[in-house]
């Protein structure tokens, strides 16, 4: 049996979400550490991190198991680490299971790109400047990104789930159970809809498989979804900005 | 055995490159596709991938071994699958062996994250505009690359290297033993240095271990790296604006 400790900013779901998601769908503990100077050590050049690399950003996985500990960084090297664990990675019948957990990675990426791509917008000149001092730059990335980016996202996912040649009844991107894929693409899609509404509704159709997949997963996760353990969207990864998606 | 096809854009190196040094380094033979209609037909909503799913962009690996054939896009997924085929993945003695792939996956994320910012900073309103109708938001986006991040970037290797506690003599990322994270952050490091000479030459002491790292993996790679078939830098992934880089 394996403990977790979870290193990432207080308040805002962020990346930590993705992480958080595959946690609570497989229903397994973790514990959380939001303390800024906590999280600034592990990420400073000058902490002696033991065997373990240095990290660029959070999040930042502990993972302990008997008395051996060792930390992972990169949401997509946790979320695969985890997928692996906690059998997220798309597992089937008579499908080869190797291939399977590749695909399962290559659709979280996409599914993390997309969400990247959306922080972009409101931080065209960099991370560490603020939206104020973009707000230029910031109106014409939205504005591509609602004419090309959202509805190139939305038809490679709603290929995804009407190919998928495993799929009976549910909307999922691989086999007929849901794996980080699914999981990440759903809490991608709803800093989406919380941060471009308009331009969701644009380019999503009314029936479009993507409504229905949104629906399943929020019905899995309803018990987490509805309790006050789940942040709120806010000001951090995904943003809403009603003048960068205009009605 | 297993034969493989890389699907990506003719002349640029792109991220396609990171994926061509993995096969170099291994001495793996692999068959590379640029004809621009197979990458849309593949990249294209409307394909018809048998058994795999969507791809987002290049590149794209096809693998065939005896009858089957698969399909792989997402650059680190890519680089993932052959670190393991191809003994990239950091395997030392007497080091629990799954970690350190985790953690040669990791820092291959960041050195990908590195050249995905210097991509941003001459495309921060996005992809599908031209460099020459952001060149405003390029610059403001530059100034903070210059300033705030690629110290950020340096600093973050330099630790990784020095405290790589099986160095010997040779500076590497993860262990003495070439890795694929090592193959990505020698190129990101090169593209670094044609896109922003200057404030590259800033950032990096000369002391620095990341001269010596370069020097040694420019070593390592010497064979493919003065052959023909190198691709050069020119308007892909990396770009050099002598205006976003004053001396």
């Amino acid at each position: 049996m394996e403990s977790y400790r979870l290193f990432y900013w207080p308040q805002i779901p962020g990346r930590g979400e993705f992480i958080r998601l595959a946690f609570r769908f497989a229903n397994v503990t973790f514990e959380e550490i939001n303390a800024i100077d906590s999280l600034q050590q592990l990420t400073s050049p000058q902490s002696d991190l033991a065997n373990n690399p240095p990290h660029f950003a959070v999040p930042i996985l502990e993972v302990t198991k008997d008395n051996d500990t060792f930390m992972l960084s990169q949401t997509s090297v946790i979320l695969a680490y985890l997928a692996q664990k906690f059998r997220l990675d798309g597992e089937q019948a008579n499908v080869n299971k190797e291939v399977t957990r590749w695909h399962v990675q290559q659709l979280t990426l996409t599914a993390l790109d997309w969400a990247d791509e959306a922080h972009n917008v409101h931080h065209p000149c960099g991370p560490t400047l603020y939206y104020e001092d973009q707000k230029q730059a910031a109106a014409e990335a939205a504005k591509a990104f609602r004419k090309d980016r959202i509805p190139k996202f939305v038809r490679h996912f709603e290929k995804a789930i009407t190919s998928n040649s495993s799929l009976t009844q549910a909307c999922r991107l691989i086999g007929d159970k849901t794996s980080i894929a699914d999981l990440v693409l759903f809490q991608s899609l709803e800093g989406l809809y919380f941060a471009f509404p308009h331009a969701m509704q644009k380019s999503v159709a009314p029936n479009s498989v993507l409504l229905q997949f949104r629906q399943e997963l929020a019905q899995e996760l309803r018990d987490y979804l509805h309790s006050a353990d789940r942040r709120r969207f806010n000001d951090g990864l995904f943003r809403h900005y009603p003048e960068l998606d205009p009605p």
